[in-house]
């Protein structure tokens, strides 16, 4: 498929059928993305104010074949959000569409425009005494639109599911720029193929959200966390199942911390707080929601993990601030990383009960390639690991960025040995589509580009990322 | 497009790329279903040992443009096993891959082959100390792969969701006759598009689901079951709500009752016992699953829910014995209405919150048409309900048979109205075609036919059904 550029006739045409001030230049803002790899050229913004207006620049764009990149907050991890190349596209901003459309506190749904920051759903949840459990580093910045449509998952994903798993309904614009009317608020409809569950993930290759029915859940009452001490991987596990038969779903976290994260806030993060004195080699950061008491079923899981030797020491928040400094370690760890600077940075995940063995290999591996750091950290409740390699104390990155893609490879074959995914939240984008191409089972790839086609014939939505 | 029959002379190259016995004709069991409205003309039947021979056999079908009718249980509710017409298809039954490949206690994880019935998968939970939470009244004949083809529903959708929720993975074969290899445990895999979902509630059109990874929970230790009586739905609704509030997730069943049905079972299963001597016209049937004091948490919400005027009377189950009454009661009512004989019955759902309006607005309608008596029961806590309307007493449902789609219509539209769904948990099948086709949005009905074209040139998978 060839695809033209949005040309100043096409783009007179375009401000014709819109509003005044639709559409603008992209400023560098939206060329750019948080990895530093991928650049846009220019493009033509467009910043409609509804899913009509949406679908007026989607059919324009599908009729002259013009490539549309849909851009949301633009904190994507994977290069989603940006087209290089020659070609001009239109970067369709959904930043105007950023109404809460309603609120159901006794049904339990929110219905949200695509534009509206993460954390402004979460606080129009709170104020009707609900819970929005979608929860990440960038969720002050991110848009709903592009977490569903990168199915984001952060850490409460272990109770609560992905983006995929909160979301009831959708409004879209399909790449022919008809609008699918599917803001439902069932829990149940069994009425044919799956549309939304395509869309969710399909990080804009397969049409536009515009909006969204979430699912909203009661606010547990009482929250305990608690980092503990843990030998290794293993015990982490065997912890976890723990937390399980005692408190079931109201484990809500689960994050593995690694004792080099922690040395690398400690050298570039001073205020921030470390709960022991002794930097523990591996430790996890627990925490339960429940109706009421979660104190005492932490309590219960701390005994009876020291009984079993599973955990040998361990920090339980007795205060709200107690328990935000617990979080500012973990949440401080990206930050920590960004500043020593990794040479290769991976966002996988495993069988649960292969993720010991994974980082026991790994680590041998990695160490026959150079004197590398690793840290290890992550959702270990979900078996996703941010597997982090940075280069030996004294010496930059960029000493080491010619081995860059030998390490990725190793890291993604072992991965794929055990079973696991080279993308376990942040998605394909333009980053990993040879990683797709490579791992990905043959027949699926196949149904996925049939797919691709029989929806986009023309090619127009979000070229070059996922396929 | 146009099929071909089954020739002779298919059927002879079919069996030579089969072990013996592989293929045979299609007894009169697989040509009808449970409703009565759909029967087979006749077909080859193949029951093949592994996804390699349903590969074989739809491989060879695409080529021959022979239809290909998947066969799981055949408890579906809406004729999507068996294929009316002069067309002579392969009716593929999955009976004999009905294998539990692993249990993974620790990841809590099972995969069974797509024969398997879902009780015997509950039971390989529960030998391992799990709860596989699927649970529905056709649970000892149901296959897993109808289950997840069909999206099953069920009791404990409130608390873990529908069969789509509880699936991980999927080994199937698509209309090409290639294998998907797509059997992870993974709980986070964002590399492209969702296949797993679309297959899941395709009803068979979109490939022959072989076997599947499915999601297991821990078994909660203490169980409380009650049935309380309300005034009215919207006071249960309220009720819903507050025992949510004091037990979050561990509502595991908010099942509504009427009095009607249980008239209904008094009427013709005299040996089934009622927990109040005189009926209620609404009570609903609430279950906890906690980790311990399932009961004292079921009186805090009775006392409360009494004192804020909403529950009138309840029983508390005090043994197993008990709790197995309850739920008796519960699933005798679908049993008492086959007895009685409906003129129609609607799955529907429903936005939680316009429940209480749809039942009082059905109500006065359905009785402006004639005489009827109604049952509406079901699952409210995922808006879901059994509206199955009757003939008055000591009259037949023939004698009304005539009325039966004025009926169905008119509440399909209201419910379409209430922004419900005309299929909560049964699916589309044959049955609902045309509504589907009333329904639907368009832009998302065109791309469903275009996915459709696009995976099943031939339109070879369970032709006539959905689409």
């Amino acid at each position: 498929m060839t695809l033209n550029d949005a040309t100043p006739d096409f783009v007179a045409c375009l401000e014709a059928q819109l509003p005044e001030k639709t559409i603008g230049n992209a400023s560098s803002a939206y060329l750019e993305e948080p990895r530093g790899r991928y650049f846009g050229q220019g493009g033509v913004l467009a910043r409609p104010r509804s899913a009509e207006e949406v679908s007026t620049i989607v059919k324009a764009c599908n009729s002259a074949h013009v490539a549309v990149v849909p851009y949301g907050g633009g904190t994507g991890l994977v290069g989603a959000q940006v087209m290089p190349g020659d070609v001009r596209p239109v970067i369709l901003s959904l930043e105007r569409m950023n109404t809460i459309r309603a609120v159901y506190p006794l049904e339990n749904v929110l219905v949200a425009e695509a534009g509206c920051v993460l954390a402004e759903v979460q606080s129009a949840a709170q104020e009707s005494d609900r819970l929005f459990p979608l929860s990440l580093g960038a969720e002050g910045s991110a848009r709903i639109g592009g977490n569903l449509s990168t199915n984001a998952g952060g850490v409460n994903v272990l109770r609560y599911g992905n983006a995929r798993d909160l979301c009831l309904g959708l409004e879209a614009v399909l790449p022919n720029g008809e609008i699918w009317h599917g803001l439902t608020r069932l829990r149940k409809d069994n009425t044919g193929y799956d549309l939304r569950n395509l869309m969710v993930g399909a990080e804009g290759t397969l049409g536009i959200i515009t909006a969204a029915a979430l699912k909203l859940y009661p606010r547990p009452r009482s929250i305990g966390t608690a980092v503990m001490v843990v030998s290794n991987p293993q015990s982490a596990l065997e912890l976890l199942a723990m937390s399980r038969e005692i408190a079931g779903e109201s484990v809500s976290a689960f994050e593995l911390l690694h004792g080099q994260g922690m040395r690398f806030v400690q050298e570039t993060l001073p205020d921030v707080r470390l709960p022991f004195t002794d930097i523990p080699e591996w430790s996890v950061l627990v925490e339960l929601g429940m109706a009421q008491a979660a104190d005492a079923a932490l309590e219960e899981i701390f005994g009876a993990a020291v009984e079993m030797g599973l955990v040998s020491d361990g920090v339980i928040a007795r205060s709200d601030a107690q328990r935000q400094a617990l979080w500012s370690l973990r949440e401080h760890i990206p930050v920590a990383n960004k500043a020593i600077g990794s040479v290769a940075s991976h966002d996988i995940s495993l069988p649960l009960g292969a993720v010991p063995a994974f980082i026991s290999e790994a680590g041998a591996k990695v160490a026959q390639l150079g004197p590398y750091r690793i840290n290890c950290f992550g959702h270990l409740g979900d078996g996703n690991l941010h597997y982090n390699i940075f280069p030996p104390k004294g010496e930059t990155r960029e000493a080491y960025d010619t081995q860059r893609h030998q390490v990725s490879d190793l890291i993604y074959e072992l991965v794929h040995g055990f079973g696991g995914s080279f993308s376990a939240e942040h998605g394909v984008g333009r980053m990993k589509v040879a990683a797709l191409q490579k791992y990905a089972d043959p027949a699926r790839l196949a149904a996925m580009k049939s797919i691709k086609a029989a929806l986009d014939p023309n090619g127009i939505m979000n070229p070059g990322a996922v396929l």
